[in-house]
């Protein structure tokens, strides 16, 4: 792959790109994003090469990676598509698979396109966040690989590969239902969690004061960019409203054992959540771990 | 203080230990704890001079330190205050305070006694769970400071300070209602999620092969110990009532714009909680941040 053109030079994108270049996969990284300083920021870090508007971008390139929010792919995927080049590999970095699969399904470059999703990330965003071996020893999921060229596919692993990347295969459906319950949902406890304590401080002032690190990591995601994770929610509203219900029921059986000072029941309940640990335990992943 | 009993050798106590040792302010630590195999680690680790039983350990105590779950805690109150020699103090490190303060306001030696909460500890427990320098730069609020002797309160605040605690001074319902929001509610949030996930993979196998460091990081307290959050939980259990009930309000709010596609006030709601960001950024605390 000669060049290679990034659509969205933030965390995930910009990461890709610091990789790419230092393993000498792209000779040449041509940079696309929507927001001026974003673009700027990405040319004086050296992420890209240049930065070109996306029709002359996608043209010039072997392999297009649309490293934006889940509606701003959604809304590039079939225009991008159109104007890729025939030889030229087109991959997605997006958190949701299902609706995005879904509208390239009968396109007739379909099989120039494969659909992946690199569970990546900090909570930080931009350019500036931008960290080499992001990707290093992380789980990437490619969803509908038997729609994907050979070709298409095997430029994709080699990309994969040069991030440090482990792939799996999973259809887009189950994708979509997994992530609801081991990422979305994580998010989702932690905006709230933050949004409680925040509205509690209004009444109890200096509250923060008394935080420890148990409630840094705990609503650490909470910082996560609302631009990338609204549009994941609204993909996924339906596996993630299932999650979020199985999730408050739970809470219910614990605030009511709680008030009924039953004990007994909270110890067995932490007991069954303390399982988790093995499971975190065999996967120390990142220095945020 | 020459001899300092800490009763209950786990993380808590054990780290203590190992700080007042190490500072040299105490000439010679007492060790009690009713597991035997948790005594013979702390001798073994050298956390502790020697293990005597309680009645003894008191008796020839400058200094007793109650470091045992809260229920524990509530049981020794009132019996150790009893045998405590008339020079010396009792400090405990509970995590809710206003129920044993409650217990001994009335005790003829309750200015002996000195309530503290050091914010510190890990996921971990048991001796071997003992950290050097966990208190170090860690915020420990003393209640009811009033109720102490001037004598009592200095021995304790020379302990704090040898142990690198920076201690701030509170009623005791505030302070108990401050921690539902900022402490226990991330447990629970915690527990919970890890209760939802493991049951999802019950019917999703090989889900946790999906998880990275942002669901290890909201999921970490799950693998705190029932054995002293139980009691927390249910000596704080209108606070935490309140907590829970506030934070599972804005998780059904959050639910119903989910669900009926508006995803403009999800977005409003994630910029109200990234105001998280700059509170947890002036107060990076530990490598667990």
């Amino acid at each position: 792959m000669h060049t290679v053109t990034i659509v969205g030079l933030g965390l995930i994108g910009g990461s890709a790109a610091r990789d790419l270049r230092r393993e000498n996969v792209a000779t040449s990284i041509i940079g696309v994003d929507q927001n001026p300083a974003h673009a700027g920021a990405a040319l004086a870090l050296g992420l890209v090469d240049e930065v070109l508007p996306l029709q002359e971008a996608v043209e010039k390139a072997d392999v297009v990676l649309l490293a934006v929010p889940v509606n701003a792919i959604g809304a590039l995927l079939r225009p991008v598509l159109d104007l890729l080049p025939e030889h030229a590999t087109l991959i997605d970095f997006g958190s949701t698979k299902s609706a995005l699969c879904g509208q390239v399904r009968q396109h007739p470059k379909r099989g120039q396109y494969v659909a992946a999703h690199p569970i990546a990330g900090t909570e930080n965003s931009g350019p500036a966040a931008a960290l080499e071996h992001l990707y290093k020893g992380k789980t990437n999921i490619v969803c509908e690989r038997e729609a994907s060229s050979g070709e298409a596919l095997a430029t994709a692993m080699a990309l994969f590969e040069a991030l440090g990347l482990q792939t799996v295969f999973m259809d887009a459906e189950t994708h979509d239902k997994q992530l609801a319950y081991i990422s979305h949902l994580s998010h989702v406890s932690s905006f709230v969690l933050s949004m409680t304590v925040l509205d509690a401080e209004k009444a109890e002032k200096d509250i923060f004061a008394l935080a420890g690190s148990g409630f840094a990591s705990t609503v650490r995601l909470a910082k996560s960019s609302p631009a990338m994770w609204a549009p994941i929610f609204e993909q996924n509203s339906a596996y993630l409203g299932q999650a979020i219900e199985e999730y408050i029921t739970i809470l219910k059986q614990f605030q009511e054992h709680l008030q009924s000072g039953n004990t007994a029941i909270l110890y067995q309940m932490m007991e069954q959540a303390n399982k988790i640990r093995p499971v975190l335990e065999g996967k120390a992943k990142t220095p945020a771990l």
